[in-house]
C-alpha cells in the first residue's frame, strides 16, 4: 500500500488530477498494490479567501509522504509570482527536491512541429537542477540597496549611464541574485550521469559560462570534476542559446541533458513543445531520500476551468513518473503503454485531434490497462 | 562618404567580412557614396600575444565612428568569457549600444526545421535589450561574500541544507548579479514600440516575472507605463519558458518582440534556427545617437579557417542592417533582394546546399546588385 499525498490546485487541475487517479488506480489494481490518497486543497481558491499559500503544518505532514501529486496552480486575480513562488517553487525547496526530471519523448502518432522527425528522433530527458540558480529568491529594488558593496559597482554603473542616484531614487533599479554552489551542482550531475549509464552514455551540459562567468564558471569546473568518475559517460557542453538550436535541428543528437535550474525551464518547455506540446509534457521534481512531487507541466489554463475539455495526457504521464519513483516500475511502462494506444486509437481531446472529454480519458486508459 | 571601422576577428571572421566589404561596396557604387573602411586588428590572436583586448584608446578612437562592422570572436585556446566580455560586451557597454536588434525573417528558398511554415509565416524583429540584465558582469565566488547582506540570506540557507560554512569553505559558492533600471527598460521599450508603429502594431513582452519577480516585476511595471504612450500598438506577455514553444509552433503571431538581454540571447538563437540557421542570421547592436555596431550572430568557427567554405550571408545581412541604419535605405533592401537571388539561384556555399565558395559569394552578390 502506497499513501500519496494529492493537490489537485487551481483552472483545470481537478480534472486532469482526476483522471490520472483513475489510471493509477487501475495500474494498482492489475499489479497488485492500493495508493491512498489524501487530499490537500491549496491554491488560488484558498490564498484569495484566507491569504494563505502553504502552511508550515501542511509542509509538515507532506514530509511523511514520498510522494506528492500535483495537478496545477494560476489564477488570473493573483499577481504573478505569489503563488509559483509560494506553494509550487516552496514545496519544491521545502523538499529539497533537487531533480527536475523531465523526459522529452514523442510518442507514436503525436504531430511534432519539427519537419521530417519521428519518435526515433526525440527521446531525450532533461534533467533540471531544481532547488538553486535564479530561483533562489533574493532580489530588491534599489532602496534595499543601499549598504551593499555590489550595489556601489551597481550604483557607479547608473549614475553614469542614466544620473540615476540610487540613493534618492529609489525604485529606479532592481537586482536579482542567483546562487550556485558545489554540492548543488554535484549532486544533480551525478544524477544525470547515473541516469546516462542506464541510457545512452551521453550527457550534455548546459550553461552560459562565458557571460555568466561567476555562476556557470562554478557550474563547469564541477561538471569536470565529476565527470572524472564516469569515465563510460560521453560528455558536451552547450551554451543555453546554441541548445534550443539544436533541439529543434538535431533532437536526435540528444540524450541525457543536465542544466541549472532556469536555463532548465526554458529548455524544457521547448522540449515539451518538440514532443507534441504542452498536453504531453510531465515532469518529476525529485529527492531521491524524502518526499518527491510529480505534475503536468503545463499551468491551470483557468478561461478551461470546469468545462471538460482539458488534456489530461501530461498528469496521466506524471503518474507514470511517480509509480516509477515508489519502484513499482512495471506499473509505470503500463501507463505509458496505454498512453500510446489511446493516441493509436484517437482516444484523445480535441486539441490533440479527437473527440474524447477529459472525464472519458481516464476511463479509456484505465480499461485499456486492465485489458492489456 | 562613409567612415566604417572594421573588425574582422578571429576563425572565420576575415574571410566573411570580406565578402560583406565587396557586397557594401558595390552597394555604394550602385546608389552613389563611398566607404573608407578603417581596419581594428581585435581577437584571440593579438590576446594570446600581448594580453590585450580592447583598449581604452581603440575605443575612444571608435567613439569617432557611426558603424562598426563586426566578423566573430573565439578561439579554443583562450578560456570562455575572456574575449565574449573583453571585446564583444565591452563594445556594447562602452557605446551604450542598448538595442540588439534581431530580425527573424525566412527568405524564399531557405529551408527551415518547422513543418508547415512558409516566409510567409516568419517574419518578426527581435529588440533585445542590450546592457543590463544578468550581463552587467556583477558576481564572485563565496568568499568574496563576507561582508555581504544577501549573502546573509544565502549563507543560512546553504548552511541547513549543505553544512556548508561560507567563511572557511571559500570557493563552494558562486553569486551572479543582474541589474534592471526603469529608464534602461523603458529606452528599450520605446524603441520597440516605434519600430511596432512602423510594421503591424503588435508588440510582444518577454520576461520571467512569475519567479524572478526582482528583476521582471520592474519590467512590467515600465511595460504597462509605457504602452500608455502607443495606445494604436496591441501588446502581450509571454513568460520567455512559453515564448520558445510559440516560436517553434506559431511564429505568424509574433510581429515585434521585445526582450530583456540575456532571454533575448537564447530567443534570437532559436529565432536564428527557425529562419534557416546560423548562416542567415545577423544582428544590429544600436546606440541611435552614438556608435553602432552590425554582426553575425554566429561564432568564429575555428575548424572552419582559411578553408574558404563558411556562408558570409549573415554578415552580408548585417551589412544591409548597417546601411539602414546610416540612412541608405534603397541600398539596404538591394542588398537583401540579392540575398534573395542568390539562393533562388542556388549560389550558395555548400551549408545551403550549393556548391559555391565563401569567396565567389560576395562577387556573385555584388555583380547582382550592379546589375539590378
Ligand atoms: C510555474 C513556474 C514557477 C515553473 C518554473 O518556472 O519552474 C514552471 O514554469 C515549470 O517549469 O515548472
Ligand atoms: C558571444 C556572446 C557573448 C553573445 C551574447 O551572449 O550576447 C552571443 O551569444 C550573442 O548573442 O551575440
Amino acid at each position: 500500500m502506497y499513501r500519496v499525498a494529492c493537490m489537485p490546485g487551481d483552472g483545470i487541475g481537478p480534472e486532469i488530477v482526476a483522471e490520472g487517479r483513475k489510471v493509477l488506480d487501475a495500474a494498482g489494481e492489475k499489479f497488485g498494490f492500493d495508493i491512498e490518497w489524501t487530499d490537500y486543497e491549496i491554491g488560488a481558491e484558498r490564498y484569495l479567501q484566507t491569504g494563505e499559500l502553504i502552511t508550515e503544518d501542511e509542509l509538515k505532514e507532506l514530509s511523511k509522504f514520498k510522494s506528492i501529486y500535483f495537478g496545477s496552480i494560476g489564477d488570473d486575480r493573483v499577481k504573478p509570482g505569489i503563488l509559483e513562488k509560494g506553494i509550487l517553487l516552496a514545496i519544491r525547496f521545502y523538499f529539497d527536491q533537487y531533480v527536475n526530471l523531465r523526459p522529452i519523448k514523442l510518442l507514436p502518432g503525436v504531430s511534432t512541429p519539427l519537419a521530417n522527425k519521428g519518435p526515433e528522433d526525440i527521446d531525450f530527458v532533461v534533467v533540471r537542477e531544481n532547488t538553486e540558480d535564479f530561483y533562489v529568491g533574493i532580489g530588491a529594488r534599489a532602496k534595499a540597496g543601499k549598504q551593499r558593496d555590489e550595489l556601489e559597482v551597481i550604483r557607479n554603473l547608473y549614475n553614469v549611464r542614466f544620473g540615476i542616484d540610487v540613493e534618492t531614487d529609489a525604485d529606479e533599479l532592481a537586482y536579482q541574485i542567483g546562487v550556485l554552489s558545489r554540492k548543488g551542482s554535484e549532486r544533480v550531475m551525478r544524477y544525470a550521469f547515473d541516469l546516462a549509464q542506464t541510457r545512452e552514455k551521453k550527457l550534455t551540459s548546459v550553461d552560459k559560462a562565458n557571460v555568466l562567468t561567476d555562476v556557470y564558471g562554478l557550474w563547469r569546473e564541477v561538471f569536470e570534476e565529476t565527470k572524472k568518475s564516469y569515465p563510460d559517460v560521453s560528455t558536451e557542453y552547450n551554451f543555453v542559446d546554441a541548445i534550443t538550436m539544436w533541439f529543434v535541428k538535431n533532437p536526435e543528437w540528444f540524450d541525457v541533458v543536465v542544466t541549472p535550474n532556469m536555463f532548465g525551464d526554458i529548455i524544457t518547455d521547448l522540449g515539451a513543445m518538440i514532443q507534441g506540446g504542452l498536453g504531453l509534457a510531465p515532469g518529476g521534481n525529485i529527492n531521491p531520500k524524502g518526499t518527491s512531487m510529480f505534475e503536468p507541466i503545463h499551468g491551470s489554463a483557468p478561461k478551461y476551468r470546469g468545462k471538460n475539455v482539458a488534456n489530461p495526457l501530461a498528469t496521466v504521464w506524471a503518474g507514470s513518473l511517480l509509480l516509477d519513483h515508489i519502484g513499482e516500475k512495471e506499473a509505470a511502462a503500463a501507463v505509458i503503454t496505454s498512453i500510446s494506444h489511446s493516441i493509436e486509437k484517437g482516444a484523445v481531446t480535441k486539441d490533440m485531434g479527437g473527440s474524447m472529454r477529459t472525464s472519458d480519458i481516464g476511463d479509456w486508459i484505465a480499461k485499456d490497462i486492465l485489458n492489456g
